[in-house]
């Protein structure tokens, strides 16, 4: 399967941007590569917690950065490369994604990113973003996400890479692609992914009117599969996953390619422009301040 | 958005059109080019009334071409100079469209335009239903079809070109693409509109049975988004625009152009062969001879 | 429409199938071509038995292959005979498609065609599978399945092929494309009729997981359209085709060539390649292993 070789040459990348960003902050607990490598042997990075049960062949990655697991450059570098590591121990045949944060599952995107910032460090960041869509959309793992929270934006695309979505029935809790709410616009493989779940109407309206969607709401258009108690929602994740891991891996990994390929093919073939076209429309005077006027409305909120 | 320039660029044919059916046609109340000028200036021409209210920026387009709203020549026309208009004018962001005529919404592309026709006439005709297709399905406003009256083919056809589709309660009411009923065929791009709004195995069998549909049963299968009482219907649809209105106009355009243009580009890039096509397919004698009998069969159910 | 012709264009092939299978095969009741011959005429063959009424213009095809019409060689060799001789019969419009055999309609592809066969086999019969689906899926003639048993794998993929689908309510039943679940994978035009059927997300879990679904569950996704009591599968179907003749035969042709031809293209573009990737992939030793194990597991059923 080309592409999981294509996505393999890619490592290099990943390391790079790592050592990149934790170069560049400051005060983080683990700013130290060192300490960061002996981390990752033991499975635990800053912002990512993984448990990997051998007997099963099943690994649970804990999202923990607090508040809301927000996908900065650092958070999804480490969770690139605990994917890595996984998808390249034969061994771990079923991944498991949830968070430790209450109430969300992950924010999305982290807007600090997209702010204020350089046009390279834009770019860098986007590259990131694609990197973790197609490392999940074409993980040979069964994935399934554990949706035991709020699931914006990047949060909804990330589930949507799983190959089965569970959520908690707490009606305060919602999942969609918001973009055009915040005035950006999801891009092409963000629609893509979601026309593959829910099917090209229900995705028009989704994405033109930026919809968040309840539990129930969200299970009844099929953004999610299967919709549990909160208590529940992992435990539900490890059972489901059996079924999953009953099929013969090459089989369904054949399969799952035979189905993602074409829309995975159309980022990596256009990954540069994607990415020159993200940095020319994010670093717009007018987007610059539609994303101000957003973090203005999320700091009132808060105090 | 290339789609918009091409679009654009194609303003001086519409006032073309106009002029030729015009002056093509005796005995009409506006038959001079003259008058059909100032009707335009108060946004009402022949066929078509236009109430924009600036305070919303809401546009609503009652269609009000006695009996039951058939798209001739003269009727599309008119139908994209209004749309055109309200499209350049920035003030304008969302349109309603619905019927001032009772029971219909719109009949459909007008049958007289295609039988006992020269093929110069029928591809002078199909170029305007082309051009409502295009203008409609690419309109930079929020477009709502309030549908308050039946709505078989080419009135299903505009319906579907909208962002949201409302229908009144009514089950003496019908939408779909019942080409097949009369012996003709729905061309490639009514096909993907359908497909785009109810998927492929709905689209496939109403398409071939060419199936029309209650109001419930259309909202079953998302032909339209909302059924309500019949004295809601504008009502419902200025409501629902506040919703589409409230999303910044950018991303919304963006997102819907990321939708549809790859639909859009397959007119755009075939527009005179789909024009041929259709001409050398109704003009032959088998085809007549279909609308001969259709044309009879409505005689008798008049009579 | 260049789709019927290039089948048509392979009729000779076929027949010649017809012999090599024949002449490779002893013990059959009709090992001669003469006899195989005769039996065409009077529209019976070993495995396929045809009453079709004039007077109607529907054709109903019973596979009565004991014990559970598997798709071997032989058998899809005769399917594609007598299809091909109703194809070209300009006044048979309809056929339905049943089995004469208890509980099942087909249980799909005969394994026994490609364990411990030769590639060149392997490749031969791949061909024939093929053929089916296309002269199936493009068929001029209205076709329902009137799904009296179990339809899995192959026997779903036929039942995909046809307008419309009727099952038996029986919850012993069950349908869908389960390939992985043998280690095996459906290949791309088994992919792309299921995404035609049920859409993208639905294909994707029932292909990674190689599901089975009861009636009532296939009506719930879409798989088939109409459950009823089992007694009562052929006459509905019979009733269900009136609705289909009802609509002119040239505009359900061209509609349905519309629908259908780009996933049609895609096979007939490729079919050699398509052939040597599936002798490929079923003669590696670790296919034939499953194979293997697979074939064991139904001989300890039976004993």
């Amino acid at each position: 399967m080309a592409v999981r070789v294509a996505l393999r040459n890619k490592c290099g990348f990943s390391g790079f941007l790592l050592q990149l960003s934790y170069g560049s902050r400051q005060g983080r607990v683990c700013a130290s590569p060192v300490i960061a490598a002996q981390q990752r042997n033991n499975s635990t990075t800053t912002n990512i917690k993984v448990d990997f049960d051998q007997s099963t062949g099943v690994a649970v990655m804990y999202m923990q950065s607090p508040p809301v697991n927000s996908l900065s450059l650092d958070f999804l570098t480490e969770f690139c490369i605990n994917l890595e590591k996984l998808e390249m121990d034969k061994s771990c045949r079923g991944l498991i994604v949830t968070s430790s944060q209450p109430k969300v599952f992950s924010a999305g995107l982290d807007i600090m990113e997209m702010y204020g910032k350089s046009p390279e460090h834009c770019g860098e960041f986007w590259r990131a973003v694609q990197e973790m869509w197609l490392k999940m959309y074409s993980s040979n793992m069964a994935t399934i996400a554990a949706i035991n929270g709020s699931s914006p934006a990047g949060g909804c695309l990330m589930s949507m890479t799983c190959d089965y979505r569970i959520m908690a029935d707490n009606p305060r809790y919602s999942i969609g692609l918001n973009e055009t709410q915040l005035g950006i616009v999801a891009p092409f493989w963000f629609k893509d992914t979601i026309i593959n779940t829910v099917g090209h109407r229900t995705a028009e309206m989704a994405l033109e009117l930026g919809l968040l969607f309840s539990p129930s709401e969200a299970l009844k258009i099929g953004l999610v599969d299967q919709v549990v108690p909160e208590d529940q929602v992992l435990t539900t994740a490890t059972q489901a996953m059996t079924k999953w891991l009953a099929v013969p891996d090459h089989a369904r990994q054949i399969t799952k390619s035979l189905m993602r390929k074409p829309t995975l093919d159309k980022l990596t073939s256009s990954r540069e422009a994607d990415i020159q076209n993200f940095v020319s429309f994010i670093t717009k005077d007018s987007i610059q301040k539609s994303l101000r006027v957003y973090l203005e409305m999320l700091k009132k909120r808060k105090g």
